[in-house]
């Protein structure tokens, strides 16, 4: 969280991505080319065949985002990139969380489990650019002008969008409609470690509908 | 490495593999049913869909090795097999390699990076049986009646095979025909960490070939 984010990547480099078809329309939109989404293949039967696939020149960075198509092949691509560009290569992942959930209470694996894969492969930490890091923040920020003092940030989980509001000097409000239960909040509130206090919302609402009244003054 | 070994698989109970055709055929050799080698692909379009995919009734452990095939299908059933038993669905890996070495310096990604991955999406640890962990040695000598006093571990690799070898109680070969070179075994006895200690052979040879006249007296 407290890591400097890495520098802007050079004009005309390219990123490899593991994610989906929107997070590539996001590069694009920025002007990154990039390569990586969709199913990959392993390049041949053996090892030896899988360390020679071609590379692309152009990319400078690995980025990993959620990915329904994550397979070994990708695994094996991004760490051919981060070999080859040593630190000239950014590793950046989209945030950690572990496990998406779903409709009653089951859930499938997150972003955190292929950023984990790549980290292992690699031996070096990503970058994450997600909640509850405030580099999302600060960039709009800067883009906006936004004075944090009279900001709100409305979310509905703790451990990414209230602990992120809360280190950036927000107010902050909790929706139950989430994943977060009020008992977990009161919890928080009740221990004495600051870690658990830094996740604790300043107000919270049953429904984001609750907010409308509010708004309208 | 100091985790007590989890219990054995009731009869009949069948393993989910995320591993080789080679892999499979050791479960078969000690009779346990197993599913999970080759491709898999996604059960359906949405997130829905994946998280509804049937389960094998019988499958109470996951194996996690190495897995050309590896992939967030496969990641995706093993969470659901890992959260469906709980405790009593054994979690266990071959290893914790992060990288496999080929020729020219380059690597691929080793067997810990998946079982890194599962890990982070079930939240608990897996049980490595491999090397440095005693537990396949502990299997020998019940199986053998071994004297660990009269015993040689032969190896290339310090930070597996000798390591193991010396939590054991065993002389330790190091041959440097593998991944080891001997400077890094002198940086490690010239330490005074305990741990770096630990990593250090009793023996070296140039080439497992130069152990032949010993053997031959």
């Amino acid at each position: 969280m407290g890591r400097e984010a890495p520098g802007a990547l050079p004009p005309g480099a390219a990123a490899y991505v593991l994610g989906s078809p929107a997070l590539a329309a996001e590069l694009e939109a920025v002007g990154i080319p990039h390569l990586g989404p969709g199913p990959a293949a392993l390049p041949g039967p053996a090892p030896a065949d899988w360390a020679q696939a071609p590379l692309d020149p152009a990319v400078r960075a690995v980025l990993v985002g959620f990915d329904e198509h994550f397979s070994y092949a990708k695994l094996c691509q991004a760490l051919r990139y981060l070999l080859r560009g040593g630190s000239d290569c950014l590793l950046v992942g989209t945030n950690r969380d572990h496990r998406l959930p779903l409709e009653g209470g089951t859930g499938i694996p997150g972003t955190g489990c292929l950023v984990k894969a790549v980290e292992t492969a690699a031996q070096r930490e990503a970058f994450i650019v997600g909640k509850p890091n405030r580099y999302m923040f600060d960039c709009v920020v800067s883009e906006f002008n936004i004075d944090p003092a009279r900001t709100i940030m409305v979310g509905d989980r703790l451990d990414t969008d209230i602990l992120m509001g809360n280190s950036c000097g927000l107010t902050t409000l909790l929706t139950l409609t989430g994943v977060t239960a009020l008992d977990e909040v009161k919890g928080h509130q009740e221990s004495d470690c600051p870690a658990r206090q830094s996740l604790v919302p300043d107000y919270y609402v049953d429904s984001i509908a609750d907010l409308l009244p509010a708004l309208g003054d």
